[in-house]
């Protein structure tokens, strides 16, 4: 890439966001960790295997962290927010787990994928049972209102990733498309761990809408940022392979912009390339040499910035506070790790 | 099969029950079936293309019948059945998505599967589709003791799966994996579904405590029967294909009896035929004959009769009612469909 449009001192601040996050989270994370383990269990021996294969892989939690991050932000957590924490990313690894299976992945957060080695089908089965305990952690915080939040984005969530398939291998599909796509795919999940460990927190109306706002900016910034990293990533940052978007047909920003404003042979080669699993490197170079061309993987970047500062306002009539100052940084931070 | 155990005159009662059981309900399902098209919907025009060709296929909708036949049982249905029935059927219909991805199954409900028409991604995304709906809908019912009903059951069922998943083809399942494997793959949504429907008809907990039971010994029954059905129905029955289970490697009470009983030549056609796609119609036919001489189909439905006989047993201690004498004939129902 060419000089980023971020200041160095956003940058640095932002570099630093992710393990200040993990550091003033780190006791509530404790006890959501601990939770994810034992529900994870069951007598049935795949279950608890496969789960935990899975999930101590990691990741960075960040979806969790939000969710205890944003109840510290009000004056009176009342303790659900662990649950809710631990029902996020059990949410969350269903969904990668049937992404998994859909997308007919190898690689995920750089293993092989579970369905890999457990096959398709204890994946899909294995993501139902984890959707199941996730509803059970809700239902003991006897919370419904924000039961509803996270029911709901179950199902919109499903909703983006069958639209998602629907448009892949569309050459037709236009930016607002992706749009919709990574807002239900994606955002819908940061904004309702954000608005629940709101709810947790004992926010009013405005900072529950506040937070909820936050969360939809972050996930759409979020969602952007992947989306170039699968270009030109280093192997390992995502924990695939680069170029997965591609050969799996995925109509995102930076293919919509290049073939709607490439020359003939270009959108040829970008259109041949697409949903072809057996796209050799060298054809992935010269997609990405056209992305280039026409500045499609940085003003896809520009857009997550964009993303990045909406988070920022959402929360800015917040009052201030230590937790306040860091999820504004975590806003760069999501933008920052393209740099 | 050689002749029932089952008195004439219990199997036309029972016939006819069914019949009386959709008269019966036909007021609250005519608003179940209005609440399920509506949830079916989304502006992702696959989704309901999908959910709507599975869910118009029809099925008999026993278990929200049942969710608001119990809630009549009791002196103040609050409403919540039609909900509680909606959410049970959507719980059921993406649990049958994701097991004709499991199974590979071509045949569901006398069509073809709608993962051969739409694919397997998109039928693994609908039902989670569906099953976020379905909690959607239990979340606006406001009971949230309910819902947590629904939620272990979820977790419970896909839990079966995987247990079944593990122990397919394997030669040593014993008659009680069978029994756990039913219990919570089938079992534990008719007990739901039943349980559900007594809360919202404002059952005591004694009265819950009969429903959840009733519920759990009718699907115990219910699996049993067709289990012995997938060896024996018509075409069509089932709107499956005769030997499915053989040919998956589901190891159902009749195989294991039979590899438990059978002589070493037996037990090695029966090994055989397990779980080879390509089990010629002359193998399962000689499977179905070892079936016969060791008495397996039979001793299987004899067990369904036993369950039937427990759930009649488990609701005859409620007050005495039109229902409740159906719900009893239900029960009978349940294994006559065998004959």
């Amino acid at each position: 890439m060419a000089a980023s449009a971020v200041p160095l001192s956003t940058q640095s601040a932002a570099t630093g966001a992710l393990d200040r996050l993990l550091s003033e989270t780190a006791a509530d994370m404790a006890k959501v960790n601990a939770l994810i383990l034992e529900r994870a269990d069951s007598h049935v021996e795949m279950v608890p295997e496969l789960a935990r294969y899975l999930i101590e892989a990691g990741g960075k939690r960040l979806r969790p962290m939000l969710t205890v991050a944003a109840a510290a932000l009000f004056e009176t957590p009342n303790g659900a927010q662990i649950r809710f924490a631990a029902a996020v990313e059990f949410m969350h690894n269903a969904t990668l787990l049937h992404d998994d299976v859909v997308d007919e992945s190898d690689m995920r957060r750089g293993r092989p994928a579970a369905r890999v080695i457990w096959g398709n089908q204890a994946s899909v089965l294995v993501g139902d049972f984890l959707l199941g305990q996730a509803f059970m952690m809700m239902v003991e915080t006897g919370d419904i209102e924000a039961l509803g939040v996270l029911a709901k984005a179950a199902a919109i969530i499903a909703e983006g990733e069958v639209f998602q398939l629907a448009k892949a291998r569309d050459l037709s599909a236009t930016p607002d498309d992706y749009a919709q796509v990574i807002r239900a795919k994606t955002a819908t999940l940061f904004e309702a761990a954000c608005e629940v460990g709101a709810m947790a927190g004992g926010a009013d109306a405005e900072g529950r809408e506040a937070l909820r706002l936050y969360g939809r900016e972050l996930g759409c910034a979020f969602q952007l940022v992947d989306d170039v990293l699968d270009y030109r990533g280093e192997s390992g940052t995502l924990g695939k392979n680069i170029g997965d978007d591609l050969r799996e047909g995925k109509m995102t920003l930076p293919v919509i912009l290049a073939l709607a404003e490439g020359n003939p042979a270009e959108r040829e080669i970008v259109a041949s390339a697409l949903g072809n699993p057996e796209t050799p490197d060298g054809v992935l170079a010269q997609v990405v040499a056209i992305f280039n061309r026409h500045g499609t993987l940085t003003r896809t970047l520009a857009q997550a910035q964009d993303h990045a500062d909406a988070a920022k306002a959402a929360i800015s009539g917040l009052r201030e506070s230590e937790m306040k100052a860091l999820l504004t940084d975590i806003a760069d931070f999501t933008v920052a790790r393209a740099y």
